[in-house]
């Protein structure tokens, strides 16, 4: 990766991802492989008026050391100082900029309990953090970077110096950086986006049935005042920003007790290091009742586990079979760039910006109205080539949302 | 560095360096670039029973970009999340490993008032961790290794990866690694340590007066109950611990009001990344009264006006010329290193276990007994090979204690 290329990403990722205001603090979290990418972007931060940037650093080689040696008691725990890190840059209104890039296949020997427990620790302490971000009371962007391990397991064949510079190059491409002008490409981008928005929320869908020949039948209610998002997200005094850097999904929330059905899960699910792979998922009114798993079983039976809300829908979301990262036809095994190649579900917590009106609700009312809550929030996918979608609205009018994998309009 | 040496050194920080007990958390402050030896010292640290490891990462490259940008108000601030890590650990009985591998050079363009502040504001927030371990309540042991920056300011003239493998040979060399049984090793040293201490101790010296060609003339006052410690340190309840890896010097703390004359100093001193060299210093009933500099003048100056107690003495240790360090006439602009090759003298705080029964002692009493306080303990070198210090025992017997630069007896 050449320095112009990196600064012009990390300029893309402060202008445009977490749109950073004067003043501002920004926390990075970033793995320490990738501490080059990580200065730059603390260096245009600070060039951009940043007030101070805080790096989080994380070792993955590390983590893994310590799921196979330590008691398995402090798993259980999450250190009040590492809670007060968050909460502190949280509530002074920082941008959060995480960098994400596993290994896919780290943790695939840890036994899964022990991961799991940490998750739940982790996901506990940080609630509040967590739902502010997802109520987008802070701006925050998810990017990647390659490491040596995740590039070497999307491109097996190639040594690991070519594995990274071909996955820094189709980075580069799925997050516009290698246009001449990306801040311009990514406000065209957004356009695009909205005129589907437009669709989806012009029609006001009551339900959504997926059918595909993979086997998937499934009903998913809509609720009343549900909103399409894509694209460009708002904090609640109006500050735009991206919260996924590439996107090409829009989403909105299910009605928590209106999914029917079954399932077929058509890409792998990277979860804390541990791949989910060929699953199946039967609902009746909103939960999952029955699952089973070709590889992972056990990493999924943890996840739905995690709590009540783990076993219900949190996220619908769209993307055409034809979209710039599908086509690039690469398994990513990471859900940044997986999930935007393809139509997608989420366990657990759904996000109460897809409801109108929902910073006026208590968190009684949002589940009344049918938003799913939950520690957890992870995507899985579920499209494919042949994957239909039939919309039927509130007047009962049917009406074609996705035909042969991609939009029908 | 082969992997093997590199978990025998490992092996010997978490045996013999913080002699690890069962159940005992490690903190372990690393840059990003060491981190395959830390990953080794976390592993060797499961493996010895540790209950937990946490890493505390650190990046220079990212600290010198913060230095150079951010606004000069942060340097004031110490955040409470990161004040509330060191000090849950060290209230916990954390036994704590720091690696110390900075590119001497690295601050030298940076104006040095934003470094003092930075400096004043984490020893004003981690003054209470600072003395803990200070007072050896906890176990902790300052090790390095090398990086690419440092090596290639100790081997200017070898390339990247031969100074650093140089650095690594030289490391094993002084720290004992590179002998077939390590720990063994460090038994004999110290009891080799051991006779000097009992020389020094038993002699209970009142003045130590230094003189050599460089211009130094300097008396030195011990108070009463003084203790000369080296080698290996005790905690309150006994757990022996060694606190620098390497350790040639035997130490103790000076009256504070009892210094007078003249020092010129023999190495450079590496303080935040800056180089301060060819200064001499003047004392007058202990107080630093005159200062002048070489190199690095303004951070000396900085230095001094820490605190008040900045501009005395809080430490004497003695090393003779002719010591292994010493011997592989390099300077390594590392303190840790350079200190243990080098007669040396310490700006700020004392060692309040080097005074008999201190732990009874109120900060006031420290204070009456001649014990000098101050957020900063900086050592200096000015051991010569014309070094000679001449010995008056409380009854007024004169005994040499160095002639030639090294012990006289």
């Amino acid at each position: 990766m050449n320095t112009q290329l990196l600064e012009k990403y990390a300029r893309l990722i402060v202008k445009t991802g977490i749109n950073l205001e004067k003043n501002q603090t920004l926390v990075i979290n970033s793995p320490i492989e990738s501490a080059p990418f990580s200065r730059a972007l603390a260096e245009t931060a600070y060039k951009e008026g940043a007030r101070d940037v805080v790096i989080v650093w994380r070792d993955e080689l590390f983590t893994k050391i310590r799921y196979t040696h330590a008691p398995e008691e402090v798993f259980s725990e999450y250190p009040d100082w590492q809670k007060e890190l968050y909460m502190t840059y949280v509530r002074q209104g920082a941008a959060f900029v995480s960098i994400a890039a596993s290994d896919p296949e780290l943790l695939k020997d840890i036994e899964p309990g022990r991961i799991a427990k940490a998750q739940k620790a982790g996901s506990t302490a940080l609630r509040e953090y967590r739902e502010r971000l997802m109520s987008n009371q802070n701006t925050w962007c998810v990017v990647s970077v390659p490491t040596a391990a995740w590039a070497k397991k999307v491109f097996p064949d190639l040594s690991e110096e070519a594995a990274i510079a071909r996955l820094w190059e189709l980075i580069c491409q799925v997050v516009r950086v290698d246009t001449p002008d990306p801040v311009a490409a990514w406000n065209s981008h957004k356009q695009n986006l909205q005129q589907r928005l437009d669709f989806l929320n012009g029609h006001n869908f009551k339900t959504l049935h997926y059918k595909n020949s993979l086997g998937t039948d499934l009903t998913v209610e809509l609720p009343e005042g549900h909103i399409w998002l894509g694209g460009s997200e708002h904090t609640p005094d109006g500050r735009e920003f991206i919260a996924n850097m590439p996107t090409e999904e829009v989403f909105t929330l299910p009605q928590r007790t209106g999914v029917n059905g079954k399932v077929v899960s058509s890409k792998p699910l990277n979860y804390n290091g541990n791949l989910i792979d060929g699953f199946m998922l039967t609902f009746t009114d909103g939960k999952i009742v029955d699952f089973t798993a070709k590889t992972g079983y056990e990493s999924l039976k943890h996840l739905l586990e995690t709590d009540e809300g783990a076993s219900y829908l949190g996220e619908v979301a769209l993307v055409p079979f034809d979209s710039p990262i599908s086509n690039a036809n690469i398994l990513f095994y990471n859900t940044l760039f997986d999930e935007n190649a393809s139509c997608h579900l989420a366990f657990g917590k759904a996000y109460p910006v897809c409801l109108a009106n929902s910073e006026n609700y208590t968190a009684e009312e949002l589940a009344q109205k049918g938003v799913n809550d939950s520690l957890v929030h992870e995507d899985f996918m579920l499209g494919t080539a042949d994957l239909e979608i039939l919309g039927t609205t509130r007047q009962g009018q049917q009406i074609p949302v996705f035909k042969n994998g991609n939009f029908a309009f």
